[in-house]
């Protein structure tokens, strides 16, 4: 059989994991037919589920397939799962930041509250909120529903349940966190910042789907947690990228409000170091801005200057330096064959180069 | 071994419950120290949780003894579980409804916003509901975590975790059905409001906890259909006097602002049968009271004297006379022994003359 590129194969993988969910959300439709917001949810969470990237999916894929896994609609459900859990903690995500943006659309929340102005409902405002925060919830039930249609050993399914619902009650926590650190008038630590980014984004996007995908090709305990650990020095990697992205990206590139971190105050690396570098003048414009909700294009320009200008784009860069040297030892201590090991490299170092 | 009275073994099964939810919740915390509000949280929902009446997972460890389950633990993860979700429900219910109390105390979101604002947060109230929504969240993770951790056959526990999954979603979906009809322009019928007392009291509070009950004690699926259908019967009594308590009960026997239905204009049995008996006099002055949101006391109390004026009262008494006849007959065709069966007729018999 001839093999895929990664790229090719990553697109199919992402076709396949659609495909599924539009497939298998059209089926549970059928089940709240009765509810007047039914159908506008699941078409709703239909477009939304599937409009992302899907990275935590395919990653999940990946890794089934890296460690010798050949069924097909085995991995699709947990990856199915996985993203599904996604949307729900996004939309709620969107809610708790009060993002209007998402995937380059309306914030679900937002649509929803448009849907229900045209409907004419009293306080649209509130009812729009309120079925995006239920609708967030069912994502989350809809996604053990799933796992347990799983077509494989019982007592996998349940170790696949326990893996899901342990890694996933760890994100809310980190979501607390990450809110706490948004607004608390404390100061906030390299340290804080980086435990918040492991936890939250490591393993999370790559520690569970890394894990999961193992488990399923029936990998012993001891690979999912070398697996567990490489996943969280890659979400170090994916979430300075994001940051980067969110301070320098575009609009068009992000699919969101371009500055939106800077709006929100969000404390991260680039907060923290150009604090630290910047000149006394510099530091007090800086401190002026971040968090400015009401912060204009040129002001936001100044922030991305100061931000090089300090020396503290060069001081991220290097940092992800090092987390890529500490990614490729720990890729290189897994039971991999020589193929596998190569695509799993070449996977980090896009994670270091990516654009959007 | 004596029998104890129906009274003696729900006071023991509520204890029993109690004390398992501490034990679990205490043990999860440990996994949660490095997030600032980790313990909070935890202590939080531990004291939530364990502050409520339990009837949902006092019932399933009801009909697993009903159906001649003998274990101890092995009902108490289900019921447990149970409760979590319930709790998450709640705190997720009391932000939409924008309801202050809940259990006699703060709702939970109240709670946190306090702690927020005595903490120095920036937008404490934000942050309050943020950490509030997230919270709920953790509780539907927890429950699946619990459940994964269930000692008993792998099918069973895939079986189990199936049902939790599948009926929670139709729950998500009543509480859209719930906001819609609290805030919809559109005129709701007596259909409207008996299918939403079917599908969110009835299944969630009574045929899912019945059903998982006797799945655990390896019923087969035709009683743990028998039960679903039972339950929808139990849950339209339950309901309808739980809108009666809400309309009539002291806030010290409801544990919650008295009247609040009426200041939200939830379209209850009472809201819609009272604008049909009144007089057309009387209904202009309804129709002002429900929704008011700033009513007094003396204004409530109008509404009280109009609604049994009018012969509402009697009206919806007569109904839920009328469910309970059905109850029994549901009740009937169980297969129970007679001292199982007496004791779900007494249950039922005491859901429809409940004081708080």
């Amino acid at each position: 059989m001839k093999r895929l590129s990664a790229q090719d194969q990553l697109a199919q993988d992402k076709a396949a994991l659609l495909q599924f969910l539009q497939d298998f959300l059209a089926t549970q439709e059928k089940s709240v037919q009765r509810y007047t917001w039914g159908a506008e949810i699941f078409q709703g969470l239909t477009a939304y589920a599937t409009q992302g990237k899907m990275i935590r999916g395919c990653l999940l894929l990946l890794s089934y397939r890296l460690f010798g896994g050949d069924q097909k609609y085995v991995p699709l459900h947990a990856a199915a799962a996985l993203e599904l859990t996604h949307s729900g903690l996004l939309i709620h995500d969107d809610m708790i930041d009060r993002d209007e943006k998402r995937r380059g659309q309306p914030a679900f929340h937002i649509q929803l509250t448009q849907r229900s102005q045209e409907m004419g409902y009293i306080e649209a405002d509130h009812h729009g909120q309120s079925i995006a925060l239920c609708a967030g919830d069912i994502t989350f039930f809809l996604s053990f529903e799933l796992l347990s249609q799983l077509k494989s050993e019982d007592l996998l399914v349940r170790q696949l349940m326990q893996l899901f619902a342990r890694e996933f009650t760890q994100v809310g926590f980190a979501e607390t966190q990450d809110i706490h650190q948004g607004l608390t008038t404390k100061q906030i630590t390299e340290d804080d910042i980086f435990s918040m980014y492991k936890y939250k984004t490591g393993r999370y996007t790559f520690s569970l789907p890394l894990s999961a995908g193992a488990l399923l090709a029936s990998q012993p305990v001891s690979v999912q947690g070398q697996l567990g650990t490489l996943g969280e020095t890659l979400g170090l990697i994916f979430q300075l990228k994001d940051d980067e992205l969110g301070l320098f990206g575009t609009e068009a590139e992000i699919g969101k409000v371009a500055g939106s971190d800077v709006r929100e105050g969000k404390k991260t690396l680039y907060y923290l170091y150009s604090l630290e570098l910047a000149t006394s003048e510099d530091r007090e414009r800086l401190k002026r801005l971040f968090g400015k909700r009401d912060i204009t294009d040129d002001e936001l320009e100044q922030v991305r200057t100061l931000v090089i200008s300090s020396g503290t784009k060069a001081k991220v860069d290097q940092k992800i330096k090092q987390l890529q040297d500490k990614a490729q030892a720990q890729i290189g201590a897994l039971p991999l064959s020589d193929t596998a090991r190569t695509e799993l490299l070449a996977l980090m170092q896009k994670l270091g180069q990516r654009r959007a």
